[in-house]
């Protein structure tokens, strides 16, 4: 039995320096967990002369690609240097070349995971990514394996710490949008560039991979549709805490009668649904499965030492499959035809926020169309508006389709009383865990 | 390859009932997902007689423990009989027949896991128990596999669904313990003798099963300090609601210096950790590891689907593992040594509601006091209390040892100016999370 795994890490930014020193400071425990060791040998670099923290039996840092992927010693590539069409490259050639992968790639796994695991399986070489998707919560696994004899019906997350952070200041600070972006690109939970993740890109990768697994089937990036954050008014948070609700950036996956859909989009949960206790820079994924009912996974979704956790599990699960003798066959490559519901079979609860004319028969006119469309409200806000001569109306509505909501608003937006359409949010949790 | 797997089962109750509509319902996506079939056999029950709602293929039914323990096309002993002497005969008595086990019962593993494990690994055989913990949560699997890389640091469980319904409803709905309590009893959330749960047993069990895991050490249910609901008055749950606090049975396991606590113990929580949102009937377990910080698993505790879920992964783990032929090999027995950490390190947070006399100087010599022992007072409330002549105090601590504030509150019970310790409860959770 092999005593010696060695690991080819590709890229040393944030989370390969943690990967790195976690297997560094767990040395004994590793080995005897595992009944081998596992040292970091290679590591691809963009700069080899810059000052680094390396462990003692010093690692060879190179900055040619193929130094790591043609090493023979090497059994593991780790490509934690993100990216996609270099990455994808790497991994391509490394699974060519018979060594495993784990990545923490979710841009590349949302992007081309079909593929790269059916290369992994040819070439009986496992392909494992539990850190792209919720930093270290064990969430992947927990659908793999722990639900493995469930039936899922409905994944939810809140898999997008940046906006959390965001969402939880203007919810709790009374701050605006651009106020608590700022905040977080101070502290460090948005970057620079924030747009991936307060676009809702970020978040649909992740849902991409999460639904992937739980329905089986080829999700692609297209399939997820995705509206972000960058509009919301504090306005809205108000009257949605009013209401009992609080908004999160979710990302939302059904499989009902065999079709799937998914989206991301700011949804307002009922504030006793745990969701809605997720705050801060704090993921999770809530799971409803046909016999488990509701469960749901929390942690932080980023940050070094937690996604370097993911990582270092995924390489323990591949040097437990090598000793084995089994690798390659974990590769779950969804199987079952895709099936994206149609809009007219896509039914939830609706808030919107209007602007209309303050006067006689307003609103009876509006209830009116609602009620032609066979959709009837749940709650009913009227006030004056700011403007003079105008009254703010939120109005909640019982479950309807999303096509049928959406033909009601634009009739709506031709009524002669209507100023505006200010806002309108899917509503979800309301009737769960009460 | 082998390319039928049979399934003995021992007990054919709620949870007995629902493996076998499970194992039913799921038989071709089982049989995709194993490339293999599973079928229950066999079946021991208490009366053969009784009219049961039975699979098409018609498992054989027999009141003979032997004639299914015997069986030689058995593969798998699935024991959801409960009990504790019985069970763990037939299990050993299994075991010894090479065949593998899944059981759903907390009771015996708490007491016998470690003696069970291990006869499980000298014959080779498989012993899985994720049923026994948080009913369909994955949380030991997310322990053992997800975690597996990490060090795990402490462990905080909301481990019991009925005791969890009773203190919701009494904070919620402001009702007595007894009410509350004949309320969970009404609805089927808790039994006609609830000893084992509003005392504590119960959850002691699961948290010693869940320590021996997360510790490596072999922890005894001695080991576990248990104290139960039943003397909660609702008193404490109004101050605790005006200190931002909610009130759980919460198990309590850490590790720090290679000695381990475990307690179970009605606990005040900051309403802001994400524990503290647990409602009802759910359970959670958090834990927090050295690399991945806080993460927490929630879902339903208890019920027929949701345990028959995690008995079902666990015989789809073990049928990987037979097709594999690496069966007896994931068996965790705990190796460390085990060490008991003592009351003077044992550190929290404490509320304590006093009553004392109404007269001046009275404060200042209790503050005196816990000056004295060097415990500082992070909330102090004060009230007159119903009684005449008598003020309510309540105060809030600051960390300090267990064994100080027990001396403490020892030399207290022996001064003039108090008229009784009326209730005191450890804090958790403030700083978290937030």
């Amino acid at each position: 039995m092999q005593k010696q795994v060695s690991i080819g890490l590709l890229g040393f930014g944030v989370v390969g320096s943690g990967v790195v020193k976690m297997i560094e400071n767990h040395r004994e425990e590793l080995s005897q967990k595992l009944g081998c060791d596992v040292t970091v040998k290679h590591i691809l670099v963009r700069d080899k002369e810059k000052q680094r923290d390396l462990p003692l039996h010093s690692p060879k840092l190179t900055t040619d690609p193929a130094e790591v992927l043609n090493d023979p010693d090497i059994d593991i590539i780790v490509e934690v240097m993100g990216g996609i069409e270099e990455a994808r490259k790497h991994i391509r050639h490394a699974l060519q070349n018979k060594k495993h992968v784990v990545t923490a790639n979710k841009d590349l796994i949302a992007l081309h995971g079909q593929e790269l695991l059916e290369v992994a399986s040819e070439n009986h070489c496992d392909l494992f990514y539990e850190a792209s998707v919720g930093g270290g919560i064990p969430v992947l696994r927990g659908l793999t394996d722990g639900l493995i004899s469930d039936r899922i019906q409905e994944v939810m997350g809140i898999v997008n710490g940046t906006t959390n952070y965001i969402l939880t200041k203007m919810d709790e600070d009374h701050v605006s949008f651009d106020k608590a972006l700022g905040d977080a690109q101070n502290l460090g939970f948005a970057e620079a560039d924030p747009t991936a993740d307060i676009e809702g890109l970020d978040a649909a990768r992740k849902m991409a991979i999460l639904s992937r697994l739980a329905f089986s089937m080829n999700v692609e990036l297209d399939d997820v549709e995705t509206s972000g954050i960058t509009d919301i008014a504090l306005k809205d948070l108000e009257y949605g805490n009013q209401l009992g609700y609080v908004m999160k950036l979710i990302g939302f996956a059904k499989k009902e009668n065999g079709s799937i859909e998914i989206s991301v989009q700011p949804t307002f949960f009922d504030k006793k649904h745990p969701l809605a206790g997720v705050k801060n820079e704090y993921n999770a994924v809530y799971i409803k499965g046909e016999a488990v009912g509701e469960t749901m996974f929390y942690g932080p979704g980023a940050g070094s030492m937690p996604t370097a956790t993911a990582v270092v599990s995924d390489i323990m699960a591949v040097v437990k499959n090598m000793l084995l003798g089994i690798t390659g066959k974990s590769n779950l490559i969804a199987g079952l035809d895709k099936e994206i519901t149609p809009d007219e079979r896509r039914f939830a609860k609706f808030y919107v926020r209007l602007h209309v004319k303050d006067k006689a028969g307003v609103f009876a006119s509006i209830s009116q169309l609602f009620h032609d469309k066979e959709i009837s409200f749940e709650r009913i806000i009227q006030r004056p508006a700011s403007k003079n001569q105008l009254a703010e109306v939120i109005l909640v509505t019982h479950q309807t389709s999303l096509a049928n909501f959406q033909t009601t608003l634009e009739q709506l937006q031709e009524m002669e009383s209507l100023e505006s359409i200010q806002s309108y949010y899917r509503v979800e949790g309301v009737e769960k865990n009460d």
